[in-house]
Formats: structure tokens, C-alpha cells, sequence
């Protein structure tokens, strides 16, 4: 094994101990395995999951049952590396895919990792996360990253993959018109990812002015304030009747998962990446049939990290702007508290576990 | 323009003049274009839309305005040819696709011409069907078969192409594991194409023992009567709780299409055939995107006529045993009602427009 | 039918009788269709295949047996209309998609229109081009642009047109390396489309350090005099010795084929655009299997207008840039001859029947 | 660990100890790691490559430098399994797949493991093989098989892999028109496997009447004998006129890859199987551009075993009358020196290392 000089023994960690009670323990930092690096953490963004962690103990199946550490959207230095590291030496700058696959199921074999039933994810109940100096992990889910990209922008490139998969699950291509409905990070990262597969025709929808701004920034041809236009007249409107391609429901609300099967053309394709509240939703099925839609659902994302960094780095997108919040480690209960009672206010809140 | 010699000039059509109310009229044997053919129609079956149409004068946005010939699944004999028709001769003996589209507008530029909204299609209005002695048609929509097939099963071909297009949407390979619900004759040819696509593991699901026992003849691994089962229990037995890759809902019912996405694997594919009475139909919204699903409707079909031939001329399946009553075209009064009213006895009624 | 007020009777065209020999004739303003419109061709680009015509009478299976008007890059107004058109009306500034195909075919119906055996291309015998100052043609191969589109870019749409079906059946998309061989128009504007489907790591090949330097306006990460490198060494080393997903090779040379295969990472396309002299080029066999790479032959384009239309319309890149030489149709065998004899100089000519 | 009663310490191997010379040694039966089961080996199928490296120690870049034991066609029951396996145990019988690979490189990531550039390959150098009565194997590439399939089926399915990962790359489906030429066991295994996709028109072309009945009898619609008809001809009569959708070059020969080029359809597939002696062969290149055609080599396999059990287990084909050969282990230098000078009498020759 080969490490940084100034590795210390022991560091900060940012424990959830029950829901809105998160402390600062020490904790020595970890030992790796042949195939793992261990990364020291520069950047770690709130992610709405780490919200709804903090708030609920909870999401959905996964519960939290002992304390655990949040944060999963994360870049760092690589500080030490096993030895059969072969991809990465100490000193890399690199980006973090959270989730570790098992690479032996039917689903890593067909390339479909999101779907391994054994996956590791970072800050997925038992699993802990980033919010913490120093964690260890396999060398295959961490990506170099040039010099000039930002560790917050390589943070970003977690909910940007969500963007990349839903963009390649839709096949986008160039003259494809997309809607994109919900404007948090991930339906924001789905923007950059529509038009860095080639759409130029965007149209971006939410309530909230500041994300719409965000998504006008970010390369959205039109942006529709849902609380004072039609929404649907605007995109048909828009698209000469014809209605969108591609629509992605990043709101997880039962009114956009109907506006945006409503506003698909013929043939056109809806990508369902927000979860909704409710488990049952009312779907027009007549409407599958008669205009054939194609519905998918996006799951995490696989193989999308590669494509990330060379998206973020051909600066198609200044997505540093959409950091409004900045914590240090010691913080951490600050910037989910921040995330969770500001949400109007905020885009995206970065924690940085080494100092900002 | 060639003909047969003995061409009459005056012909018998079975008209539904209102609901519930079928005429048989003279008419003139149509004049045919350069591009046409006239077809004799030796065999029309009778598919639940004319039933409909019967009854109610109207299928959605579809509404019998004037009277009306029903009978879209149809074979017969070339009995003239136009002047620029190459592909046809007389004499030919053919199976028709009822769709005719425009070849123009960028879904028949795409090659998903069942998407074109400027279709004529057989029995659906404004347009007549084929309950009549001969009707026109352009040539590059009537497909030669061979002499071992007979008008039967190449009239089989039209519910069989909803299914070869199920199986072309789902991409239906050796090693895919397959439930069919709903044993309609579409459902019971979605059987016939799965396993023509190289499925072996079929399941196929109804109500009715009747439709059970087709599905079995025609191919079926397990078929299961939801009736006196709890289908979804029986699907994840049967693949050892890991549940099927594809599930095609031919039922239309808002607890089928809820099994069926139900009983899908991580990752698989539910195939939207039936038209469902309910616009709106609960739809399981989280478990598209934990299993990251893929829904998709099925509109028709497109290209499946050469598939179709291919198909039941390999003898795959023995569909013309799915034929449970044979009418004059005089009788086709009596063969809707007979359709209608007698739903759980039979499975294809065929009508005879030149003779039985 | 409606029309412009000012439509002339007669009209200039530039004729070829034999090589080398092109007449300006007087010939009638033709008549249209129902389904036709009128174009005044304001730019036609001067393609490698004019100048081939021009000088050699024949293109492979092709052979000019009569006189012909050559020219099949074009764009112009729309000067009268049919009875049935209904997607365009006089007075549109419009590009002309030069292939007019029968809609009718197992390729039409299948979405491969290219491979149309019954196609009416522009300036390919025995159909006359688009160096005239009107021609009819069928209105769904002519598209409209938008105002602050030029005549000169919508004319580029054609061999864009390459470019982009090649894209398309490499589905390039955000993270795939390419290499484009051979920057003639058809290669520059590869680089183009490969840009516009996300490609962000270019590599252009050519031995005129004129037409690279094009590549590198047009957005070339790397362009390669292979008059003085190593182009196989220099791609390696580019990608860090793993190879390019991409090779696109538009130079129609046995050694650019070659190094194309070479230079393919495992798994890579190779698609061929660049018709050799050759009939029979040595190939690496082993090297296909081994490294499973898959080779692709672009013919002509399918379904691309209307994403060339979007891509040049964005900005993506300045391909008026690339015009060398502008002629009148009087000047239309000058035109011609410049591109003959100063290849090196030029990359492409315009030529303006209705005025420069 | 888990192992069955009476496993003992010690065993034979076959063991290729340099060209022509295997000797029959002594070996420990192996330990194995907590992912891997111990194969007790039933039969080993002799592959060319086998034969190959008994003839020559090499196959291109691979070289044996050291002795080694070959077979990888192989198929057995489990006698040990590691403390993790948990899809396998004690007397499972199974069908083994060769190639182990690393699970976490650019390729397994993406699902396409065969490019994987560490894979551990059985009778690859530097590995041993399985001409041997134990060897060890990680759990996820160990298949189990029903009880009605034979240990001699279950080691076919290894050649099958390459035919449905040829039909996989084509992407076959009902009403594909396929020539397969070259009838070893590979090419006698694409014909299996483009039937299980669906395809009705399958033709068979090989030099050797042994091969051709057996192709006949595994499916084949039309078989060719080359010596004694023009193959092209052939095929083109038997197609109208139009050409294949798809050939599979399994032969290693110009000739017959140039045929399998030239008879095509327009938008036609080739697919590489066949490795041929040269490194270039001349290709007309101008063909693949004029009906864009596309070429896929087909480098092993990837997710085929779940397939190969499922076809096979369907009945499909009697692949077990394809065995013109059993040896013990003891006579496995007799098995190879049998198929090596009686290619024409042989198709399929096995060894049966616990006993016949």
C-alpha cells in the first residue's frame, strides 16, 4: 500500500444518530483492501436524499436502523491506494461513483449494474457515506479528473449521471425537442445532459423562479413558470401542436407525470427519475396505446462517470453557479438544516469535510 | 389494367347501416388506380373492433358517422391488377394489411408508419372494410403466401402482427421469459409470437378454460385461470421469485396491467397491447423506477406482414384451430351477433364473402 | 396550383452534353405536380461527384448517356406550390433533400430510405440537377430553415447529411473518441455532426494543412498532417493507447482504411464513407474479430434534414467558413473546372443560378 | 467449504507437455477460494483451437511456453463449493463458461465481459484447461443445467455461445433470410442458434457431405455444397434475386468471406466468426458503401450461457448426433491426433475424463 506522508490515524466523521441529530464523532480512518483507494473527501453536495435521511430516518425500504454517515454526491484526493491499484496513484484528484456492484450478478453482466441487487451505495442504509475525511473505496468507482475541472463540479457529476442515463435510456439526439419537468439538481443536470447529447430545443418547468433561471443558464431554450402559464399549451404551443420527443418527470408529482405523458408527440418517450409521494399514480393508458409512448424508468445510472467528466469539462455548462451554499464538516447539521427549511432558496449546498 | 374473366361488375357488401343493424347491399366492383389491386375476399375474420362498432357505432374518437362496412382481417385472391402494379399478378392468392399509409410524413419516413396520421384503414371510419366481395387496395400492402397456407391463416395474419410487433418492442429473444395476459385471439397470437421470437417460457393467463386450452395448444409453458388462482404468486413460483422479463397485458383491465407490472424482473419490460374501458388506470409509479421498467404501448403494427407469412408458414402453431365458427357473407348479421353475445365460446368467427 | 406573380416561362440551365462540355440552354420553367413544389435554386454546392460527371462522364454503374444537368446540394425559395401541398407554401426559403424515393418499398417501409432501389436522385443519370434556376421536386423532401439561416449553410445541409447518418449508425454520443480521415466537405462536416451528437474528443486526418485548418475551426480537438506524422502513433498516443470508439473515413484510401481499423480501441466502429478507386482493398480480418469491431457503410442519409437543419441552425459551427469560390450560373463549367484543377485550394464552390 | 464425500486429493491431467507430446500426470486436485466451485469433469468437447495448439503451440499471439493442460467445451458436476457461493452446491450438474473475467474494466462494466483484456481463459496460455478430472472455476460462470440435458449437450453449449452471440450481433429475428458458410461445429452451432431466433430461411454452405447432412439435420433450410455448385448463384436464386440478410462467415476463408459479402441484400449484415489464416484478405469496399452493409466480428461471447441452456433444453436440435468420438482421459492425445488427421470423418469428438 502507498499513501500520502501526512496520512493521520484518526479523523472527523458527521454521524446521523436519529433523525435531526447529527455529531461529530472521531473515528479512525479506515484501512483498504488490494482493490481499494482511499479517498480524502474535498466536496461532498446535499443531496435531497441526505435531507430525507436526516428529517425521517427513512426512504422507503431503506431505513435507518443504526447511526449512520450521510453523503453520497462526493470528490477527493486519492490518499492511499492497495496494491493492486493499478488506475490510480496517490495524488490523483478524482470523482466518486457511490455505488459499489457486485459485477458477477445477471445485471453486471449485461451491463446493467444499476439493477445488482448487492450494490454498496454511499450513504444507503447500512451503508455510510461521505460526510466524513476520509472513506475507502474499490478503484473501478473512482474517475481521474483533469485539472481544471473544480472538485465541486466532479460532485455534480453524481446527479449529472442521473441526466446522462435518462438521456441514454431516450436515445436523445440532435433535433430531439425535450421537456424537462421538475428543477432540482437532477432535473437541472438533465438539461445539461439533453443538451450535451445534442438537443437544442429545451423547454424546462417548475415553480420556483430561481431554478428556472438556473435552467435558462444552463442552456434551456424555454422555461415555463407552472404556477402562471398552462403548461401544457406552452409546450404544445411550442412545438407546433406537435408535442416533445422526450420528456423527463424529474418532479415526482401525479400533475407533471401526466402533463408530460400528455405533451409527448407520437411515438414519443417518457423517462420517469423523480419518485413520487404516492405509491399509485392515474395513468392514461389509452393514451400508451393510441400515440405508442415508450415509458421508462431511471434508476441511479451505469457507465455514465466517464461520460460526466468529459461532459463537465468541456464547460458546456457553468454548473458551479448552482452552489448557494457552502458548510465545513463541523456544519454539516447546518447545511441540512439550511437544505431542509430553505428549500425555495436553495439549489445545491456543498460540504467540504477538509477545510473549504 | 388485367383482370380475371370473369370480373362482375355488381357485388354483394354486408353494410352496418346503424347499431345493430347490418344490410347485405349491391354495390359496384370498384374501379382500381394504377397502383392498386382488387382482392376477392375469400375470408374476413371477425375481430372484437367490428363487434364494437356493431354495438355501439363507436370506438373512442372513431365514430360511425355513415353507413359502414366493418372486416379488417382479411385474405383472398388478386383479381386485378393496375397499370404500374409490378409486385402482384392475378390470380395471386394474398393476405392484406389493412393500413394504408401515406409514405410521406416522418413517421412513414421513420419506419413506424402505424404511427401516420393520414392511415386509411380497413373498417374504421370513415373507410370500409372487407365484409364485401372485392375491394381495392395499394399493391405494397397485399403480401403473396404460399400455396400450404391457406386464407384462414393468412387472415390470421392481422391479429398475429400485434403480436409480432409486441415481440419486435420488446425485443424478445431465446432465454426471455414471457407472460400474456389476456387469451383474446391478439393475446393467444402474442403466445404464437413469442415463441416464434424464440421465447421458451410462455405463461399465458385468462378467465376463461376455453382460452386456457388454446393458449397451451398454441404453445404456452404454464397457463394459469385467474379465477381460481392468485396469478401474481404463480408467475414468481414459476421463475423462482425473480420474476419474467416481458409481460404483454392483451386484457385491458386495470388489475392485469397492475400484474403485470407486478410480476416483472428488475429491468423488465411491460408491453401495453389492450385498450383498456377506463381512461386512467392506477399505475405503481415507484416500482418503474426502483425496477427501472420499461413500458411500452403498442400501436398496431408496422412491417410484420413478411414476418407474418414466414411465420405460420413454418407451422409453428396451429392457429386455424382457434376458429370457432364459420358464416356466409349473408350471415354476417348473425355472425357479429353470435360474436357478441357468445363471448366465453368462442375465440374466431370467420366470415366467407364468395362462399364458404 | 399557386405560384409566385413574377414566375418565368423560360429558364437558364447548365447543361453537360459530354465531358467537359456545359452549355447554358434556354429550357421551360416545368410544371408541377399536385404533390410538388417549385424551387428558384438560389446556391448549389459544388459536390466531388459534379466534378467527376464533368470530367468523366461516369460514376461507377452510373454513366451520363444523355446530356444532364449535374448539381444536387441546393437550397432556394419556394416559387408555386401543388393542389396537395400542405407542408410548405410559395415563398419559404427552403433546403432541397436530393433523393426522392417511392415510399412504397421494403426499405422505405422500414425507415432506410437510402436504400431505395426506385430513388430519383438529383444529378444522378438519368435525373437532372439543381444547376437551373427552377426545379420541381415532391414536397416532403424540401424543409424549411429558419430566417437567420443562410441559402449557402442550407445547401451545406446535404453532405451534413453524410455526416450525420454516419453519426447515427455510429451512435456517437458524450464520451466517444473519434477520428475523422479525409477532410473533404463530407469529412468536415463529420466533424460537425460528430460535435453535434456530444463527441468532445476529435481527431481530423488530412494531408492540406488548408483543410485542417477547417477541422480545427469547425472543432477539431486534434488535427494530423499525415504528410508529416505518424497519424497511427499520434492517435494512439492521444488516447492514451487505447484507441478510438469512432473511425470515420471519408478519404476513400486503402492506407486511411487501414490505419482507421488500426487505430480502433476493442469494439470499435469503422464507418466507411469514402468510395476508393479501388474495388478491393486488403483488410485485417483477424483484427475484426479479435478486437469485435463492427464496420458500417454509409450510403447517402435517411431522416437527416431536419436535424441538419437544427444543428446549423444553433450556431454550432461556421460552415459559410468553408466557402472557397462563388460562380453564376453562367459560370457554372468555370465553376466546375476551379474545383478540377486546384483541389488543394479549394473546399467548396458555390454557384448561384438566380444571381450571386 | 462444502464438498462431496468422497473427493480425492489427487488426480490426472492431460498434459500438453510440447507439440504432439501429452503425457498423462499426477496433479493435486485443486483448493478453491471462497467464490469458486470445483468442477468434477464429465466431458470435454475438442475444439479446433485444441487441436491447434497440439499441432503447432500457438494460435496467433498466444503461445504455449510452458506445459499445459488444454479443452475449454466442457460441462461436469460440482464437487466443492467455496464458503460465498451461494448459486451453486454439492452435485449440481452444470455447464461450464471458459473465460473468467475481471468484472470491473471499461468492457464488464458495459456488458461486453469477451472484450475484457484480463479474462482467464481455459486452454488459453498462460491457463490450463479442463482435460483434467477437477479444476476450479468462479461460481458465476458455472451454469446449472436440467436434468434432462446431457453432460454432452451442456458442453456444446460453449460453440452455441458463438452462434448466439453471432444472431445476438445480427440481431435475428423471425422472417431473417441467413447463410451460414463453414459447417464446423461453429458453424453447425450459428445454424442452431439462428433457428432458436426465429429465423424459417436458414442455408448451410460447406465442401463436406458429413457437414451438410448434419447441418440439414440441425435445421437447415437449403445446404450448398461448394465443390460441386456456384454458391452465389445459389443463393441469390434462392432469395429472388435479392440477397441474405444476413451471413455468417464461419469458413476462415477469402473466398468464402468475399461470397458472404456479395451475397447480401442491401442494408445486409456480415458477421466475422471465422478466423482465416491470412491477416488481410481483399475486400470490395465499394460494396459496403453501395449497400450499406455492416460488419460485425463476433469475438466469443458474452451472456450466452442462460441462452445455450434454455435452446438446447427447448429440443431444438439433436446436438448430441453432432459426437463422432469418445476418449477417455487417458487416450486425449489419441481424441486430439484423431481430429487432427481425420477433419472430414469428424465433427464433434469428446472426452470423458471420469470414465465414459
Amino acid at each position: 500500500m502507498l499513501k500520502t506522508a501526512d496520512l493521520p490515524e484518526v479523523m472527523k466523521a458527521a454521524v446521523l444518530r436519529k433523525p435531526f441529530e447529527i455529531v461529530i464523532e472521531d473515528r479512525p480512518v479506515p484501512d483498504i483492501g488490494p482493490d481499494e483507494v482511499l479517498i480524502k473527501v474535498m466536496v461532498v453536495g446535499v443531496c435531497g436524499s441526505d435531507v430525507h435521511y436526516y428529517e425521517t430516518g427513512r426512504i422507503g425500504r431503506y431505513v435507518v436502523e443504526k447511526p449512520i454517515i450521510l453523503g453520497h454526491e462526493c470528490a477527493g484526493i486519492v490518499a492511499a491506494v492497495g496494491d493492486n491499484v493499478t488506475r490510480l496513484k496517490v495524488g490523483d484528484r478524482v470523482a466518486v461513483e457511490p455505488g459499489v456492484t457486485c459485477g458477477t450478478c445477471e445485471y453486471c453482466k449485461q451491463g446493467r449494474y444499476n439493477l445488482c441487487p448487492d450494490v454498496e451505495f454511499l450513504a444507503t442504509p447500512p451503508f455510510d457515506g461521505a460526510f466524513v475525511q476520509y472513506f475507502k473505496h474499490r478503484q473501478d468507482f473512482v474517475f481521474p479528473i483533469p485539472d481544471h475541472l473544480t472538485f465541486e463540479e466532479a460532485a455534480m457529476i453524481e446527479p449529472l449521471s442521473v441526466g446522462i442515463h435518462a438521456a441514454t435510456r431516450a436515445n436523445i439526439k440532435p433535433g430531439a425537442k425535450v421537456v424537462v419537468f421538475g428543477l432540482g439538481p437532477v432535473g437541472l443536470m438533465a438539461v445539461v445532459a439533453a443538451r450535451a447529447f445534442g438537443a437544442n430545443n429545451i423547454i424546462a418547468v417548475d415553480l420556483e423562479e430561481i431554478r428556472l433561471e438556473a435552467a435558462k443558464k444552463l442552456g434551456a431554450t424555454l422555461v415555463i413558470n407552472a404556477r402562471e402559464h398552462d403548461t401544457l399549451k406552452e409546450i404544445l404551443d411550442f412545438t407546433g401542436g406537435r408535442g416533445v420527443d422526450v420528456a423527463i418527470e424529474a418532479a415526482g408529482h401525479p400533475k407533471t407525470l401526466q402533463d408530460a405523458m400528455a405533451c409527448l408527440c407520437r411515438g414519443g418517450k417518457l423517462l420517469v427519475v423523480g419518485l413520487p409521494v404516492q405509491d399509485s399514480i392515474p395513468i392514461n393508458v389509452p393514451e400508451i396505446v393510441d400515440k405508442e409512448v415508450a415509458i421508462y424508468g431511471v434508476f441511479r445510472y451505469a457507465n455514465t462517470y466517464p461520460k460526466g467528466v468529459e461532459i463537465l469539462s468541456s464547460g458546456i455548462a457553468d454548473v458551479k453557479s448552482l452552489i448557494t451554499g457552502k458548510f465545513t464538516l463541523e456544519q454539516t447539521a447546518q447545511a441540512l438544516e439550511e437544505a431542509r427549511v430553505n428549500k425555495a432558496k436553495h439549489i445545491k449546498i456543498m460540504v467540504y469535510p477538509n477545510g473549504i
